[in-house]
């Protein structure tokens, strides 16, 4: 006899993206396909140095069980932290999370009955779509411009849909490296006041690595009515291996069961996991260390536009002034879905754009790419590669 | 307008241990209420040590994302460890999770329904209860012995519940300290093979810690229809607050869901923390840790007996061969709930038993007792402020 699983994992696959990954793990791949920060952005040297300085100073408390709501100096020292996004929280209102990703399984947890509907941008995060996907939510998609999600749109869907939780990722977006404007940041926190059952998870792990123009505040900072769940990550600009986040919450009931769900999900994140990101943000040479990660995937961006403006004048591409991504559309007779057999065959790699949008088998005219984990001489090569498959395959 | 949150919260409160705990953390408390091991069997030296030579070696891609079946020189160490319990496993069947905790977390996700049964020991472990109930199981208690879960009443009850899952935690029990016996354990292998839809976890994180008597291999050790999920912990005999357990699964498909779930729960636990579990596995010195550890704990265990020898007669107590936990009952009509508060006022702790039950407000003549966390000065003092509140409580 056979095992009955859950419903809930019904249609959930999981394995375009991560059979995407087992192959890229050839040396000889020229990879544009994952969301890593550069090697040489990991710094091994500072965390050993804080490892063994947290483990001398507070061995014994680091290594025993700690409280589900998080080790409190790095609450504190990610709540200072915050209030340079617009973010102004009290410890107590942060909770230390197990990677972002962490975040997104509790809040639906706490939140989603299955059938609950919800609001994305499309595209959208892939590995949200999944979580919520688990969930099983019922996901709309709202469209986005240039500027990111579109307000009126979002109020219809909202007034359509009743959604319990809208998703959006503001800053330097994943997959498109969009940013929403102020203006909409500041329309949807209206939007927040007005319709006050529903939550809003602004996803913000990309915003420090900016590298032109000025910080926008987070959509966070104009809610006045605690219905603005924000999420931070370290793992951009420290390190993901560590799998520490962080998630503002202002509304205590909400917390609380964010909490309760945590006790019973993982107890807590790891204690000596926080205590080096505390040890950061303490030491005070976090923003030098994005300063200087930030020039270098500035100069790699920049790289990967200059090979993206000789590709046919057919394929668009976006144009943002940060995070680790850009992404393209071909015409919609090509199919980026079917070409990246033959990428990987010249051994270049990107992420079907596909795999980004709640309606499977949808924009395979679509792709992301990644350029903050390849270096220029890659960039040149690979995109050089990318490019004369376009032309081969009849792009113009 | 307020939100709506979960159905599956309804009822969830999480609330009377934690509150617990909040009160424990005045420094002139004598805690037996916690899991925690001692102080001083905390290595802060050793793990730094590894941390620093881990980084030093493997530093780049310890840091960067890792894959969610986990890091693969620590999924071999494990299941070469594991080998000791009778659990023959290649590295693939190996899933490394963010504490045991998480493994149940996952296993319900993957296989239960809202209104699906479970069977679970009476009494069991706080911690799971509430995750089981965070998944809307049903849960059916089947009663133990001296010698743990009696097979009778487990078969009885798989015939007449058709539970999806069982939970049992087979070795110095969590909250009693009780091992099941050998005959039993290869009596619910063979239920296993007979109901082959459903599934075992067995929960196994204090069987490394024996103080008298020779060891037992594992249920899974008897396990020939791959329906039995075996989780072993790290948090007792290296650190909880590493939060590193690993599961083993050899049913395939019911692994590659357990994968995809963690994927989306919190994509993977972090390398550093694997690698350092891997550097204790690999440099051969775990094993002399943990006699060094059960020595201690042994003699804190003889003292706390020593101790409940000279109570009142009505107190019965169990005598296990390890773990970290005793557990009392008084006579029917003493409630250690309500005499839990005296016992506060006089600075000792435990854990009212009723809290170990899926039936809410029941057995409150019991009580559980930690050793692994108190000196022999504090278990001589503590113990016997204990007896001396029973005494004029009125207990003979």
């Amino acid at each position: 006899m056979s095992l009955e699983y859950a419903q809930r994992f019904d249609g959930i696959t999981g394995s375009a993206i991560r059979d995407i990954f087992k192959l890229l793990k050839r040396p000889d791949i020229i990879s544009f396909a994952g969301g890593n920060p550069a090697n040489s952005a990991l710094e091994s040297d500072v965390i050993s140095e804080f490892v063994v300085r947290v483990l001398k100073q507070n061995g014994t408390a680091i290594l025993q069980y700690g409280q589900t709501e998080g080790y409190t100096p790095f609450r504190e020292s990610a709540a200072k932290f915050f209030e340079h996004n617009g973010v102004f929280a009290t410890a107590e209102q942060v909770l230390p999370v197990t990677g972002s990703q962490q975040a997104l399984d509790l809040i639906c947890k706490v939140l989603l009955n299955p059938g609950d509907a919800m609001l994305v941008e499309s595209p959208t995060f892939l590995g949200a779509i999944q979580t919520f996907k688990l969930f099983q939510a019922k996901l709309y998609a709202v469209d986005t411009d240039e500027d990111g999600a579109i307000p009126e749109l979002l109020e219809e869907k909202i007034k359509k849909y009743h959604p319990k939780l809208i998703y959006l990722i503001p800053t330097f977006q994943n997959p498109t490296g969009r940013t929403l404007s102020l203006e909409r940041r500041k329309a949807i926190a209206k939007l927040m006041e007005k319709y006050d059952d529903v939550v809003l998870i602004e996803d913000d792990p990309y915003r420090d690595l900016r590298y032109n123009g000025e910080p926008l505040p987070a959509i966070k900072s104009f809610d006045t009515t605690d219905r603005v769940v924000y999420c931070n990550s370290f793992s951009k600009i420290i390190s993901p291996g560590m799998r520490v986040a962080a998630v503002v919450c202002t509304e205590p009931t909400l917390m609380r069961k964010l909490v309760i769900g945590k006790q019973f999900a993982d107890v807590h994140t790891p204690n000596l996991n926080q205590a080096v990101m505390d040890a950061y943000l303490r030491e005070g040479t976090l923003m030098e260390h994005i300063r200087i990660i930030s020039e270098s995937y500035g100069r790699q961006m920049a790289k990967m536009q200059e090979m993206l403006s000789t590709f046919p004048k057919s394929v668009s591409y976006t144009k943002p002034d940060g995070g680790i991504f850009l992404w393209c559309e071909l015409p919609e007779a090509f199919n980026a879905t079917d070409l990246f057999q033959n990428a990987l065959e010249r051994n270049v790699a990107y992420i079907p754009g596909t795999n980004f949008y709640c309606e499977p088998d949808t924009h395979h005219n679509t792709m992301r790419l990644n350029f903050s984990n390849a270096t220029l001489e890659n960039i040149e090569i690979g995109m050089g590669k990318l490019r004369d498959l376009f032309i081969e395959a009849g792009l113009k």
